[in-house]
């Protein structure tokens, strides 16, 4: 059934971050994307030291694509010259994947001050990637083993998530949630809508949010024909996630999502990107400028990240039957 | 050192619950609760069956204490009967502790609406026991594995609970957090203190809660000499607690506390009573009248709640020393 590897597009990210460094190391762990390709992206200088000696032999190297950046910074801060690099390497390999060139695109993790000091004032690569793209709504599912959870608010105050819950926004985000997951392989996906309050408000005791704004947009989504169950009990829906009973959550707030995320995620955590034309997955973390270069950065979120591109990105060529 | 055997008074809960079964399948497992002496507190119709048949044998079975309770009564529903049954044991049970005759009160489930219709209109066992023990203020604390959860709101709507978040009742919260875990044997509690918004609002980008009520308890009881980190992100405090970090969390609200503690479970929750003049612990789940009378009940939760009884009564009985 397997007729070619799946085609990584795979950036360093900032350069004065961790990225060029687990970079390294995961392709020194090539056994993590068996059946890839990964095209490295990034500037000459960060080019992993280990391939130029003669390690472009590793299985499923495809090569280095230099984009342009510095010849000299410093490691563990924001600079222009960095974030002016990192948007340059996110820019080709984006395009690589939007033109089918790449199955699949996975990035490093970047700076956001270093973005505004090079002129991007976004808040992060989601947000670049979503405009380029020319997406109409661009959503993070965080993912860990197969708890996959989507947000509906992220990084605002608590008091501001509940003033922004939206019964039009689940609506579409449902929607989106079930295409996503049927374009990586799951047929028939079965979704869940965390409630907002205790209990999911216990039949309107307890808050009155699952009434107002999350039943009727569980009606539209199930007239639409969706499987979605809800508003949940949030201190057991995730956990029936994680025991498989779900393919995926819809959760309210940050905190909502974020707790059972890494509290199941054990370094193995990853975001895939819903909305856009492409495959694009990431590992959680960020730079981590406070031990970059020490040679002490883990690989393992983004060895994760590298396997599930590879198996996802197989379906969505049509490389692998759909579950 | 140690002397005696730890002893446990331990009520069956309402008759028409899975108390009165779960007991008895932990009266089959000693092992749980080497070092203790149970003895059982119910109505006659619940006494133990296999005990009747000649099992006063079984190491550490310090025999039966009836009280009122009717003789006849449906399973799996709420009852007036039942609910007196139910106040009857724990107000015996509960005296037994209060007056140092046991070490120890371990409470098997009760059902709010039958005590209700019982005549004692209150939340639940907590309320009584708080009550009858002339206690100031008394707070749940929940427990899986070696995180420990207070929980400044419980049963209210997530708006109301922001709402009700009170700098001088963290301020009380802390520091009766802090006795409670030395009686239970920790010299030194490691505290931490959950923020509100995401990334415990990340220096007062995302709310200001955190500088406005959180900062000033801090402060306050920093200066009574408790050591207590915080306000700590939420989507990591958890996982610290889990890997040892802090000895106890106070969480903000019900769900920020039940989420983590319903994943790392796993059918051993308990909940430990702080504020009374004696320990009560209990199991975390409920009467499960949807499955009572079938024999298929889960008494782990209840092992859990007596093998934890059993070292943290002997603890505050100078029975063993302190960590």
């Amino acid at each position: 059934m397997k007729a070619r590897p799946t085609r990584i597009a795979l950036t360093l990210g900032d350069p004065a971050g961790i990225g060029p460094e687990i970079v390294q190391k995961a392709l020194l762990r090539p056994g993590h994307w068996q059946n890839a390709e990964l095209l490295v992206v990034g500037p000459e200088a960060c080019r992993p030291a280990d391939l130029l000696d003669g390690w472009q032999g590793v299985p499923g190297y495809a090569g280095f694509l230099a984009t342009e950046g510095p010849t000299q910074w410093s490691l563990g801060k924001a600079q222009a010259a960095c974030g002016a690099a990192a948007l340059a390497a996110l820019r080709t390999a984006a395009q690589l994947a939007q033109s089918g060139q790449a199955d699949a695109l996975v990035t490093a993790p970047v700076c956001k001050e270093a973005l505004h000091m090079a002129g991007e004032h976004v808040e992060g690569q989601t947000e670049l990637l979503g405009r380029w793209d020319q997406a109409e709504r661009c959503e993070m599912i965080g993912i860990s083993g197969d708890l996959r959870v989507m947000l509906h608010t992220r990084h605002i105050g608590l008091k501001d998530a509940l003033a922004a819950i939206s019964t039009d926004g689940i609506e579409a985000q449902l929607h989106l949630f079930h295409e996503t997951l049927q374009n990586i392989g799951i047929e028939a996906p079965r979704l869940a809508l965390a409630g907002l309050n205790p209990h999911a408000g216990e039949g309107g005791l307890f808050g009155d949010e699952e009434a107002r704004l999350l039943e009727p947009a569980l009606e539209r989504v199930r007239a639409a024909g969706l499987a979605v169950d809800g508003p949940c009990p949030p201190d057991s829906v995730f956990l029936q996630g994680h025991m498989g009973r779900y393919d995926g959550i819809l959760a309210l707030y940050h905190d909502q999502a974020f707790i059972p995320l890494k509290l199941l995620s054990a370094g193995r955590g990853l975001t895939l990107l819903a909305g856009l034309s492409y495959l694009r997955v990431s590992p959680v973390h960020g730079t981590a400028f406070d031990i970059a270069g020490q040679g002490i950065a883990d690989e393992n979120n983004l060895l994760a990240a590298l396997g599930a591109a590879t198996h996802w990105g197989a379906r969505r060529a049509g490389l692998l039957p759909a579950e």
